[in-house]
């Protein structure tokens, strides 16, 4: 299962790692360090070194541009999108990593980097792949978009999707951002969660307050804030926000037997660094219907009173918090933020101001059905490389252009990426197994040579 | 009410500026920058060349050193301890300055600075009326004794006092931390509230899980916390710890009577940052008794999932707070933050692991009756500086050397500070006014001068 370095098509290592020196980081555009800019501008000439035409498509508004690049087109051959994002989640050393985030390391058999697994290795695949084929060897018309805003939930999207409606026409889209069941096994999602975040901040006086001169009348923004925020469950630990569920069909008795079906509850215990005997607000084999099948609310970030500053006593003038839904079909994202708003303003204690901004992406809760044909052709290639039948599973994370994929340009996509959970994706110490990129590699390989015939 | 830097001693401004540069915040010892050595350094050189014996006394186990002087000494007169601290609160420019802390900076006849109210300014005061009295105008044997912990709670005060008992031996003791009741009215403390503080933990994974993969099934520490610190207070607010109140005497209708006197609910509004309006816990009239005498918890800082650092789609794997609690006599510190402590411990779910470290200093409520000589000796000297009689009041803030003093010296400390509760002590843009400068001092010169006569 360990691959070295010299397995790999030459040159790939390289390119890996320099893609992810670029600190791509969606959440810090407002920086303004261009490297959203360089890191499209690095794919641009990446795809154009591979023999496809590419360009960039610039992003709304300042977004950052999106990549483009096709091959040859067939008139009878269908036409593959091929999904991918070069931005990443935010990462410091402060986070807990052992190296730098933007520095690529290789210990044992695993490059350790921001993106490494989500999904900047996923997104060199099918270009890997691509270069290595003769045009007469892929049976398809290729089309890769890949954005630079996937990490804060795709904002503007919807908007690219429309105006490009034509140039993104398809068979099938194929999204290198997934990931697999096992070493070993390939997984194919039939549905992820949707999502919708927000910031909230509670204030209070115009500055930090001693806590001796005004503990105990002044309002305290940050004991409110825990106790608005607690509010929106109740005592069984269920959301208690009136109409959160409206509109959502429970998971019907397939769903739950697929979504429990090889589901390796040790794994996903180690991963999340639980004891085996942890207590959790579900059955070990009702996790993976709990995380794929149903919504949650999660705080992502708590911020009052300078915390890495030392011990002050006061009230702080204010106090913040990140907060996120999972959604799952049924729940509209920005009802869903509404219902986490209005519950939070209802919950401010007088003398204190709250001010809610919703995360400007958000996604929709996506499904694509277990036989569907692009299912069959992805499962046919996973199956060669790996020896045995990929796995089907509800995912809980969300990838928002799928919904818009599916409503604007009328097909499904296909989840076809490589790399296990275990990976510390959103994380500290984010890592890619080596011996990944050569099954990935492998199998995308098969998935383009195929589809011309199988189809 | 006005006063230019003209109308104080000479060299007074350049002093207080040069103390006020040194960064001397005690929560950031860990930070080996020198600046509590440098600040304590500064002082010994001052108070000598005020004519005093002066010298530093070590910190146990690395603190900060004790400035200690003393001039002639009489047997005939009685003894004065003069009480001082030189450390200060954290501050950045992040908090919401509008100048560098410590870079004092004078405008409108304030100066901005950490420390410039609380308490660099009065320290300095003592010392220039000092200087400014022949040796046979003093009344008293003057002791000065300063430490660089008070903002951390003086968690070497009981041990240093115990070891230097003859040393600090004194007839009575004058804190120089303290402030007034109004621009010329001073403020006798009958009593300052005590105060015990900690540090909560909670732990989940090892690392930040994604809220996809993880979300509403493996625990959220940012969301138990919120719940467990919320679970601290009942709905209708009140602190919700078996036994926080055991061993409490409900304030008297004397003491509620001196509290209600003379608070001007308006001005602590203003400072509070509220409407005239916004409702509070109690009416405005029980504003004073509330803060002075009855014991609070507060939350004073929040952290999880590193806000700065942008939005990440997280299960956080951990999230921390900083509480404390003020408190009034028959509540000792260590069994108040045992209290919290157990309570935050009964309330972790499965799953999560709590830590919790006290804060190492803490203070006692302190009390000194309204007919105490020294109260009499302080009124007479605010009395002949503003034309009319100091307010009593009960102070809701804490200084834990006086009941160390009390208890281990066997006297009782007077509060005898000048400056407004406006000038954002332990808050941004933390000021005072030169006019109190020049109050503070004629009212030192007064005291220090009457000492023998009076006594």
């Amino acid at each position: 299962m360990s691959a070295s370095p010299g397995d790999l098509p030459e040159g790939f290592l390289d390119d890996l790692c320099a893609l992810l020196s670029i600190p791509s980081v969606a959440a810090w555009q407002a920086r303004g360090d261009g490297a959203m800019q360089s890191a499209a501008e690095w794919l641009r000439a990446r795809l154009a070194r591979a023999g496809l035409s590419a360009r960039l498509i610039d992003g709304p508004r300042g977004a950052p541009p999106y990549v483009y690049a096709e091959g040859a087109q067939h008139p009878e051959r269908p036409t593959l999108l091929i999904y991918g994002h070069y931005d990443v989640q935010p990462a410091s050393r402060a986070d807990g990593w052992s190296s730098d985030p933007f520095m690529p390391e290789l210990r044992d058999g695993r490059l350790y980097a921001r993106g490494a697994t989500d999904q900047k290795m996923n997104l060199l695949l099918p270009v890997a792949a691509l270069e290595s084929l003769g045009t007469g060897e892929i049976g398809w018309n290729v089309k890769l978009f890949l954005e630079g805003e996937e990490e804060i939930f795709s904002p503007h999207i919807a908007e690219t999707l429309a105006r490009h409606r034509a140039l993104l026409a398809c068979d099938l889209c194929l999204s290198s951002d997934g990931w697999q069941a096992g070493p070993q096994q390939g997984d194919l999602r039939l549905g992820l969660r949707g999502f919708c975040g927000l910031e909230v901040t509670l204030q209070g006086a115009a500055r930090d307050l001693h806590s001796g001169t005004f503990g105990g009348v002044a309002p305290n923004p940050a004991a409110a804030l825990t106790q608005m925020i607690a509010g929106l469950w109740d005592a069984a630990g269920e959301v208690a926000l009136p109409g959160f569920l409206d509109g959502v069909t429970p998971p019907g008795a397939e769903e739950i037997a697929t979504a429990r079906a090889g589901f390796d509850a040790g794994a996903w215990r180690r991963t999340a660094g639980l004891d085996p005997d942890a207590p959790l607000p579900v059955a070990d084999e009702d996790i993976p219907v709990q995380a794929g099948l149903m919504p949650a609310l999660e705080v992502n970030a708590l911020d009052a009173g300078d915390f890495a500053g030392g011990f002050r006593s006061i009230v702080p003038r204010e106090a913040s918090a990140r907060l996120s839904c999972r959604l799952v079909p049924g729940q509209e994202p920005d009802r869903i933020c509404g219902l986490v708003s209005d519950a939070l303003e209802r919950a401010t204690p007088p003398g204190l101001r709250l001010s809610v901004t919703p995360l400007p992406g958000s996604a929709r809760a996506y499904r694509i059905a277990a036989d569907h044909p692009g299912q069959h052709l992805a499962a046919r290639a996973l199956e060669a490389v790996d020896g045995q039948t990929p796995r089907l599973s509800y995912s809980g994370g969300s990838i928002p252009i799928l919904g818009e994929i599916d409503r604007q340009l009328g097909v499904k996509t296909v989840i076809f990426g490589f790399g296990l959970p275990d990976e510390n994706m959103h994380g500290a110490d984010e890592f890619c197994r080596l011996s990944d990129i050569t099954r990935g590699l492998a199998a995308w390989r098969m998935f383009l040579r195929r589809g011309a015939r199988d189809r």
